[in-house]
């Protein structure tokens, strides 16, 4: 009697059971079978607390914010107790209803795609925070991400990437999979994840892990050029990227 | 191209992972399609930070200890370091060789029914910490796995058995899961489980969980009877079962 999870909002869901009774564990599964948890903690962190990188990158904006995958709100939070204006976006209806009972003022329920119709204000720094690189999803994909997001940013806008460097591991049950992207023309690390929760998991989406080189190839026919890359010692990155 | 999990020793692997570099999730399936992590944190926890009902399991052994469903060995461990003979079972290969390394000295891979025959000596008292009266099973296999726990044990023998009682709960995916058993004509707290870990998954197993009255119930048939019980504030209670 094997029943496949019923597909919903399992990224909304897990926020809002953290929420209520912290604890929760953060589920992804990959499509070869592979499964990961870590706690969900880290989505409501205050900013003592967040890898090093993070706090760079939202030092580092400037003007006004565009927090996407906003998640639980924890950098939209901390931009808007200093005073600076930010608007947190996030796909994941759930997310965005935690947003809001954690305070954040300023929420949006969509892609960034869906922002520019909408007599939105013009953005001058975009935050793509906890490993959000990845939603440049694929190298068919990415531009069409990049392009909207240059569309409702302004002039000379920044965007603070955090990526993580697929290739820096010794793991082989990543290298296996690696492989087996590149045999079907694929790079590397386009994943294909989605995330469970209880009985409920996301679609199946893609979430592109590149390396340094990989990143400056797909932006070469977009709107953006990397201005500058921060390196952790571990395989995650802070990636700069400027509006030419 | 999404393919299965690979069956093996996940059960045993996550221990292997979590002994190298502790913070380890166990993630547990269940074949509605519900999914559950937990810390693998709690296989390795010392004494002091076991909940109240298995240290007074450990405390109540008396005589030689056989230790079913060992894990990481961590009550084989305490007896061990206290100076009663107590033996480490587990189907799992992986846990077997974590508690080999973790310093169990006797430890023995395989299931109850293959001991009799191997002149083991006789168990005075037998421990399934961790919830491990689930590997009762299901009502048919129930009684094997009991009398097969009577064949190695001595007259008057116990067995300190940690449980859940599955009805107190209102979690609603959990209640519709006991509807359906009971449609099927199984009680309603009998799962069907597999562990996941990493790209591994064991293969789909029977975990019991019984109320009182249902384990009395399954009892009656076998060479055992519930002494006493003595119940957590939460679902969870510890059942000892002496030899007729």
């Amino acid at each position: 009697m094997r029943v496949q999870p019923v597909e919903g909002d399992a990224f909304g869901d897990m926020l809002i059971d953290e929420l209520g009774a912290p604890g929760v564990a953060e589920i992804v599964e990959r499509d070869d079978g592979h499964i990961f948890a870590t706690p969900a903690a880290r989505y409501v962190a205050v900013g003592e607390e967040w890898p090093e990188l993070d706090r760079a990158a939202v030092a580092a904006c400037a003007g006004r914010v565009l927090d996407v995958g906003a998640g639980a709100g924890r950098a939209s939070l901390a931009l808007q107790q200093a005073g600076v204006p930010v608007l947190a976006l996030d796909t994941s209806a759930g997310a965005i209803a935690v947003c809001g009972s954690r305070g954040v003022s300023d929420t949006f329920h969509g892609e960034v795609g869906e922002l520019a119709n909408q007599d939105q204000p013009v953005w001058d720094s975009v935050l793509l925070l906890g490993n959000n690189l990845g939603l440049l999803a694929s190298p068919k994909q990415a531009p069409q991400f990049l392009d909207a997001l240059a569309a409702v940013t302004s002039h000379g806008a920044r965007i603070y990437g955090r990526g993580t460097d697929p290739y820096r591991t010794s793991d082989p049950l990543h290298l296996e999979y690696h492989d087996r992207n590149r045999t079907a023309g694929r790079p590397g690390g386009q994943l294909r994840l989605r995330v469970r929760h209880r009985r409920t998991a996301t679609g199946w989406f893609d979430y592109w892990l590149t390396s340094a080189d990989e990143l400056v190839e797909v932006l070469a026919a977009t709107p953006w050029r990397l201005e500058d890359l921060h390196h952790s010692d571990q395989q995650d990155y802070l990636a700069v990227l400027v509006k030419r």
